[in-house]
């Protein structure tokens, strides 16, 4: 048995005289309101606001985090519950499934998920212990108690969690009923949309035609050639920033951008049209739609995310049977210098356009964002993403891209968690990597205390609200 | 002069806190038997068990990492000894190399080889001050003394060194005699073969017509098309199982898998018997090797290593007048995240698999190599290699690598050495850097002791005998 | 306000054993002569000596550091005095420019430009306060005042500094006439110049038969081939050595090396002559006058540096308004190992050449460079360059190519800098940060102290003179 403790001094440095620089740091930032400007919590979650149905479904099977260090060790998919395309059986026993998550919990030592999951068991349900096979049942049946209680109701833990604002990601057509219906609600939480128009602008996505279809259904024209389907994006970033938005995000395979001439763009869509898309053909239109994208944003003024390097559903097996986000998308290296100068050149000395550029390749952070967004007034980098978002990777991060790019080149933290029980534990261990950071600028004299803090409350709030124009 | 200490707690942070965690963790583990599952003894050596000949034959010629900064620094290949191609002549004074080496002792100030080189001058010979121009005869003396010490015969220092386990690495054209002596000897020791297949799959290699002639008298039938060239590795492959074999190993230029049809592999096998080999056909049958080694090690439960990256005998001068593995290896970059999509969706779902894969490319650790691990069940990481394996090495690796994959990913030490006497001092430096790093997660509260303890058996033991299958 | 105090401890590790060191250290090498090889003050300035026209043409117009963050942030470059290529008018009140400054003076929080030019304010002006919008007038008032001042002349302040030796960066065609001049004079400093021919030698570059023009009127014959065109530069390294030249240097866009023909080499000439230079032309030239350059090397004795990656004005519009050298230089990734093997397999066995490599690229560190440096004789790794030539950047350096290549297949620090005000504090910075990283490696007992103080008075001052030949 291993007792479940939050030390009070959690991920700082041991050294004293650092130590107490971070413990001050931190105190400073850690009751800031959480605001959360890119995540995938389910929006319908907040806004039915039913209880959770139980620890697993809480916990483990929305968490690709959790089964993908469970899957790697030997345990399979079906076994942890997680649902088939075709609705194929898989373990429904929720209980069996939590005594799998509790007997190797031990994997998950000095992982971020391990950290996070402390938290939400120590903290969010009281639990004393930290799970193995002995204790599972126990525990499973401790949160299962809680969550009955309505203090535990989505719309409750969003306020007890403190958080000011939330930010869901959102297809082109999506029609946004669950942030409408809480706009019309009498809830004062505050959950906005984010214009995410993969699905439709991604030429080499399954299921394209169909997608392109529902677009059409949402702006009410058909979309017969490239010209009405920018004429569409329009539209529909427009019903977003009625509906909140402040910004779009897209998730491309590469940053490669280039502008193509209107016939070019067409020639393209009519191949897409008639199911003749080449993976050049995709890749060209990408480029170019992330120039019409920060065209579109200089216009509206919506900030424009993207998130480039991951190859998605590399695991073709478990893409075929359980679909997207499944913890097999694994990054590669990737060129921004090159590819992002065109864009660069047109837009990239634009006062008013904010691009914020997130990475799965470390090598890009001192190479060649901190000096790309140390130099162009549109380019902000975001925090350190998805397997980088931990205690080592926000260290290095910060290490990488100060010394070029300073801090104020830079836009806060990021969750962008699916788990929303992790989003208060996910801000606190940031705070205090950035608290421990600029401690160490302190203990050797580089920086004031003074200064630390109000750095430490710009990358906790401010510079969150500046950059995404909260 | 400089005194040669081993302090206590050498390579541990200097905070207390931090220190004393390591010195507890290490003690745990300090005096667990060595298992070394990969590297490249001389098995002559050890089967013959006769004395060294003299300290410069033992420490110096045999190790390039050694000879490789003398060369570095202007010191001829033929002044330090080292054997030519063509048996023309070289230095053949052990002590004026020795002589070289002693004056140039302090070139190695912060490298592993000097941190090794200190152990195995004072742990292993108890020699009391650093080599330099003053003291090289007296410590070339004393050395010489020791060695003459039936002590020192390499079967008793193999138990002196509390080796449970060595392993060779060993053509695939390899007779094993030597290993086959030591088992039907008395010698209570375990050496065993691995099987490295790599001169008689990798089409480029000079001579592969001779090697290939050599499987065939191994094998006692002819091979006159791919499917025979197959039905050979299958045979020698159970003849190293047979030998005590568990794993097999593969030196690759790049990790490109690519599964060919029979017919295409045999064209490519039919232009190489024909001496007609292009670079795209050694590349594309090395790729579809990868593949069959995979099934077959589906079939046979051989452990499957890959080592790619290393462009080997970059100094073509050097390589011409001296040969293979001079120290003119140079890395560079590699991706895994393509090269290996097509190899791990037909095997790496597979939890009877292990595949264990190593990088001379540390971007790759935390970008393609922790995700990938820490998904695919058959995939493990093989630990910091070559260049790596040292105190900043081990550090990067254990900081890059965790956050994504947890330590159940990784597979322990490899000394991976030529040097018999450097086994000890790099197992105990590797146990050192791990402690060191648990004890950071313990200072800063993310793990408890009792786990860093357990972690750090698992890491110096337990990983490896389960994942060498041992 | 924030008191400017330079803290005498600044920049070492805060743990109190590491920190003794670090001073220890330090004080060892704090007060040796500042040896500059490598720089682009400019020579005019020393040679004519005469007063610095006010604090904002002395801190803030010609450093590229300073106003790309500046710039970052949203100040155009015209509000920021930069001048424009067209000569149009930019704002030419110094001290609105030192209001910008002074009022973001925060962006350069835990920047090495903060670093250094809170050295420059607090040792070299006396300054007390941390500049902000408040105190701007009062501390431009305060420069302003001191530079009226003869001890600021460049002369005084060069030996002020106590710089034993300072290198400029000039073109193949430069008359060197302020280097004859101080020569000339009876002033004793100590200033070189450095050979760099990218004007003449990279065909790709706009102007380029301009600067062929004025290398025939430097020579004195006409440039109608390849065999002249290598005449030239023979001739102008040969007027380079003769006024105290001792390295050549070579900004590439990649370090590929391949020898042409000279045939080949005169057609691609011809082509250039003619204005029909392609992109391929360029770079094969490039790569054959990297063989040319490291051939004149062995017969002349120029050190040879190679400074590769960089991306040079990647914003096309800040470049055509204002020129060369304006922050907008971004890092891409670089292979060494391929590239450099041609050049290397001809020349990298010879013990009387040096070539120097410099990377942006950070993977190449431990990688590449240090392999290579840990072998090749010819072969060493510059210092930390540019947007590394930081306190993490530096410590990344140590930490990743010490282990391979040592501290000896180094060369020193370069301070590269165009702010001859920033000369000391960079200097400073960098022994305090091998100092640092030095007492890092008695901690942990590595080395020991006396080791760290003779490697430490290598970096500083021993291999400088040595690998550069001075």
């Amino acid at each position: 048995m291993s007792r479940l403790i939050l030390h009070e001094d959690r991920f700082f440095d041991p050294d004293p005289s650092r130590r107490i620089m971070a413990r001050e740091i931190f105190e400073f930032v850690e009751n800031l309101p959480i605001v959360a400007p890119h995540g995938h919590v389910d929006p319908k979650m907040i806004a039915e606001n039913t209880p959770f149905p139980n620890p697993t479904e809480l916990l483990i099977i929305p968490d690709h985090y959790i089964f993908r260090m469970l899957y790697s060790q030997g345990y399979s998919m079906e076994s942890l519950g997680v649902p088939t395309v075709d609705g194929s059986k898989v373990e429904t026993d929720p209980r069996k499934i939590w005594n799998i998550f509790a007997s190797n919990y031990y994997l998950f030592d000095g992982t971020p998920s391990g950290v996070w999951m402390n938290y939400e068991l120590a903290k969010v349900f009281e639990i004393q212990e930290k799970p193995n096979s002995e204790n599972a049942d126990l525990i499973y049946d401790q949160i299962s108690e809680k969550i009955k209680d309505p203090g535990f109701l989505p719309q409750n833990l969003f306020e007890k969690f403190n958080i000011e604002l939330l930010t869901t990601t959102d297809a082109a057509t999506d029609d946004l009923k669950y942030h409408k219906s809480l706009k019309d609600s009498k809830w004062e939480g505050r959950m906005i949309p984010c214009f995410r128009p993969d699905a439709v602008t991604d030429l080499s996505v399954s299921g394209w035609k169909n997608n392109l279809k529902l677009l059409e259904e949402r702006v009410g024209f058909e979309i017969g050639d490239y010209k009405t389907f920018i004429a569409a994006l329009e539209n529909r970033r427009e019903f977003f920033i009625n509906m909140g938005a402040t910004a779009t995000d897209h998730g491309v395979f590469s940053p490669y951008t280039h502008e193509l001439t209107e016939a070019e763009a067409d020639a393209i869509f009519q191949r897409a049209l008639n199911g003749k898309t080449t993976a050049e053909d995709a890749s060209l239109f990408t480029a170019n739609i992330l120039m019409e994208m920060a065209r579109m944003s200089t216009e509206d003024g919506l900030v424009m995310q993207i998130h480039a390097g991951s190859f998605r559903n590399h695991n073709q097996k478990v893409f075929e049977k359980f679909g997207l986000d499944k913890g097999c998308d694994i990054p590669y290296q990737v060129d921004f210098t090159f590819n992002l100068r065109e864009l660069l050149n047109k837009y990239g000395n634009n006062n008013d356009l904010t691009i914020i550029l997130f990475t799965l390749d470390e090598t890009t952070y001192s190479r060649e964002l901190a000096p790309l967004v140390g130099h162009y007034p549109a380019l902000k980098v975001g925090p350190a993403w998805w397997f980088h978002d931990s205690i080592q990777g926000m260290t290095r991060y910060r290490e990488m891209i100060t010394e070029t790019a300073g801090f104020y080149n830079t836009v806060g933290f990021n969750d962008d968690t699916r788990a929303f029980l992790s989003i208060p534990a996910r801000h606190d261990l940031a705070r205090r990597i950035d608290s421990n950071f600029l401690a160490g600028l302190v203990a050797s004299h580089i920086i004031s205390l003074e200064e630390a803090k109000k750095i430490a409350f710009n990358l906790a709030y401010g510079l969150v609200i500046k950059n995404y124009k909260l």
